[in-house]
């Protein structure tokens, strides 16, 4: 692309280095912003230096906070002696809106992915093997994503763990509440009905 | 969503403002920038701030530009008595990346669109009629869409310098180069036979 300002160039430039965001979306969302008033792009950009500059992890899981024990590990009400391992804030939030968990957290950053150079040393694993160690955890649940780099990861914190006297479980799949058999995977359906659960449990919900 | 962190949900809310970006895009977007060096986003907000605060509108066609008059305006082997009227700057790249235009531009900033509260008022069409009241202007090209809107905007300009000596032309609309007509729409292909040029014409091409 051909611009006719240097500036307007910067911008595009440094825009599109963010993932999913191309030289046209980057230019459109640019030009967006020359539209609007000064105090939104200084909103924008204040906010995103802020955040990177000053944003902390909890000490004890690795959740993004301001505080240096986030809301979850400071709160007394919490479990500490359940730790649930996702691998990033999201799934931290995804889970805390069910409001069905009452336990800790403990955020990896990542799954290990030979492939993009992500190996166990990058993510947070020693801190939650010490925490497995120290004999503080009962139960640790696994819940990344079941594929394969998921799958590793689980298989090389539970080989690291193992010796030491704790209940590891996985969070169950299945079928969505809702969903139609006929539409379900194969993989998704066959896991359902090897791990089916007494009908009694299922009646308690929510 | 609930954050864990003040900062965090500042930055995803201010990135969300932008056209397009949702809270969830949002979100990935800005744990995509703590995961890179904090330089990077340094560079983005400097860049952001940079362009909004300092960038300059061409003085004649309204063209974002780092200078008084764009390059193009400032150029004096451009043809300057003929003047393309485009909606906004990615027109006048789109134009300019064909290499096929030597005239100047008009930018209008817009289309007139009563639904959005876009009047003629907000638009750059005083500075293009006063260019035609003066003279200097031959021939017109409008080369907005062709919507409603485009449409609305052409002929408002159009009973404006009705009055003066100038020749208005639009673009041609027709079936793009390379596509087949039983998949060409209609209306654009029933322009493109009322509009059919003698066949030599179409021998001169780029």
């Amino acid at each position: 692309m051909d611009f006719s300002s240097k500036l307007l160039e910067n911008a595009v430039n440094e825009m599109s280095q963010l993932p999913g965001i191309g030289k046209r979306t980057a230019l459109r969302l640019v030009l967006h912003l020359l539209k609007q008033p000064k105090e939104q792009t200084h909103k924008l950009s204040l906010s995103l230096q802020n955040m990177r500059d000053e944003v902390n992890f909890c000490e004890n899981c690795h959740n993004i906070s301001d505080t240096k024990l986030c809301e979850i590990c400071a709160n007394p009400n919490r479990l500490s002696h359940i730790v649930c391992v996702v691998e990033d804030i999201r799934d931290v939030m995804a889970i805390e809106n069910t409001s069905q968990y009452r336990g800790h957290y403990h955020v990896l950053g990542g799954k290990i992915s030979p492939m993009d150079g992500v190996g166990p040393s990058e993510l947070n694993i020693t801190t939650l093997v010490e925490k497995v160690k120290s004999g503080v955890v009962e139960e640790i649940i696994f819940a990344l994503s079941s594929t394969m780099e998921g799958d590793t990861t689980n298989f090389y914190i539970f080989k690291q763990i193992e010796a030491y006297k704790v209940v590891t479980t996985t969070i169950a799949r299945g079928i969505s509440v809702g969903d139609e058999l006929e539409y379900a995977d194969e993989v998704t359906l066959g896991r359902s009905i090897l791990n089916r659960i007494p009908f009694e449990n299922s009646l308690k919900s929510s």
